[in-house]
């Protein structure tokens, strides 16, 4: 499946709208293009819409959140839905403040998304309403272990019920879940964690892997979410073998994504049905 | 030509006020600095006219555009304008969005420029008042190649005449024209278009070029691009060299600016006029 | 001291809220993951006191400011000085425009801030009211010299006295001033003024040091200095030994911070008492 996948993105080069943070727009934006898309931002209400109708995929990320990019975002959601491109929401600090949260809950009331991507606290403050986020990373008590495992991927696949979107939980394991069917993922490495940025990257490789694979939502998450792991696997050997610390570690997972090749991707994924 | 104008840069160290996009903005920041220019970015209405007045050069760059951001470059450009500092115009997206586009005019019809630069989209979309622009990289239809530069050239000299500003329309071949004269610049290297902000970095080091060579627009621009191209080649080498990626490129290419020198400048610049 | 301090930041990874400029906010968030802190950017009025509230510390920085991140800025700002957390100042180009000069000194009247962070310009135009800023970087006349240290000193330590903050005023030799001790600081680069964002990331460093040791703002912010200095060294050595350019050492810079101890920081730093 990896290589079907992944050749659609790289010969379809799917155009990727991002209305995002101004933290990590740059990362993504590089990302997007490792991976084998194109991506441009704009966030302006008199344009969201044009650019919006030219791409193939949208990636909506609440990261810097402020009222001009919120209105922007629910017409650049509401123009892709009807033209039936994959929105990717990245509820970024969702359950942090009060005003990310009802945003990331208004854009859920509006707008139909294909993949929803998060950590287990934002992930989890859509599925209670209620969030324990401690800012933009996830909270250790709700981190995903093998112990709760089995009950996180029921709720998680819930959540894809109500939502109609594929769920992306992203931690030490990755949940990518629809409501009959989910995927554990072991890829990645902890260093991830020590960069901003890798969780905005994956949302956007995941718009652009969706955009070209626009017949399977689950699968292309399931895709974008292994390329991303492994690079994060790929660029921990590379980064130690040179005694670099996280600034090169952020350079090693784009250049590993632009590295990236089917085979590598179909050799390296690891995971399991649930 | 190319030891005057660079080291006119490097010993005037020309301080480049820059109203830009929030994507490419730092990439832009260190490029300046990497070419021996200083930047200041700063887009709030209260004080563009203030900074403006301190700098040495202007950058304006509709990337991420808004009608803040719009009404500042307004006022800084006719700031600029008032005290003969070179302005550049970076019409990203031009063609894009109908928003973009009309600014993009309206800029033009308020300010004059020095500098217009722009890939062959987007440069086609302000000669011809609509374009065929897909998103922020050039359509593939809208290139140069060995077939249609003498009649591209041609249109990019009226355009130049028809704006007064210094044309400079990037590529793979990249021509620089003034009404009378043009150059077609050999220099650079594919892989520049796999990093986001080839484009936003050159028309900020054009800015710094410039402004350190007021009287000389046409070789300063040429020498800029030149300049560019070079880092772009050197940097794939130095890329390759080291297996590197993507990530890697966009680092080597502002090394390579920081690294450069009048005689590797001079060396290296491929270019004819025509 | 520095074995102390240094450990209570990795132990408590304190929570840095940040209202920063979008030119450098990237390597702040990286630089401050580096440093064992962790970053939250977020401007919107409705939610800042929600983020504030959260973290252990807050970083204004008011490099391209607007009207909108100001009023963010003094809420942030009061609401953290209601919680008792720290909350550093960055006053990037004060004296460059009226607009940051007259922001800066409200800021300074309504919020306590616990450290002013700036290069010898800005800090001169706090302590005088106004500047001889030319654009974000030092001018050269305000540069602490052997010659004019003790007078220098003494008017930081005036300032401190003034605003209640300690005065970390940065340059080719540091001062970080409480009113009546001060400290001179010799570790550092000449390098670190060829990349952007080398102050806005100590401002960041001290705000997550000084959040993990409130009790001891002044050795919290001398030793943040160091370390940031220390790394200014280090990314020297490690970027000429691979001949690379400004791009490689603004890695270097958050690669040694990320790879930094206590012991290194301890055998490294370079102070003097005043």
């Amino acid at each position: 499946m990896f290589h079907r996948i992944y050749k659609n993105v790289q010969e379809k080069q799917p155009l990727v709208h991002c209305i995002t943070n101004y933290v990590t727009v740059n990362d993504c934006a590089n990302m997007l293009l490792a991976c084998g898309g194109l991506p441009i931002m704009a966030d302006d209400i008199r344009e969201v819409e044009d650019i919006t109708a030219l791409c193939n995929g949208l990636c909506l990320n609440i990261g810097t959140l402020n009222d001009r990019a919120f209105q922007s975002m629910r017409s650049a959601g509401k123009k892709a839905n009807q033209l039936a491109r994959p929105v990717v929401l990245d509820p970024v600090g969702a359950g942090a403040s009060a005003f990310r949260t009802s945003a990331a809950f208004e854009l859920l009331s509006q707008i139909d998304f294909a993949v929803i991507r998060g950590n287990s606290s934002e992930i989890k403050t859509l599925a209670q309403g209620i969030g324990t986020t401690q800012g933009v990373d996830a909270n250790e008590s709700d981190a995903v272990t093998v112990e709760n495992l089995e009950d996180t991927v029921a709720w998680v696949k819930a959540l894809s019920a109500q939502t109609g979107a594929v769920i992306v939980m992203t931690g030490a394991m990755d949940i990518v879940a629809e409501p009959g069917k989910a995927f554990v993922i072991y890829n990645g490495h902890p260093m991830m964690s020590k960069i901003t940025g890798s969780g905005c990257m994956l949302s956007a490789v995941i718009a652009a892997f969706t955009a070209a694979n626009s017949d399977e939502i689950l699968l292309a998450a399931v895709s974008a979410v292994c390329a991303m792991g492994l690079c994060g696997e790929i660029a921990y050997k590379k980064t130690m073998a040179r005694n670099g610390g996280t600034s090169a570690y952020r350079g090693e997972l784009i250049d590993g994504m632009s590295l990236m090749t089917a085979d590598t991707l179909q050799g390296g994924a690891k995971f399991e049905h649930r």
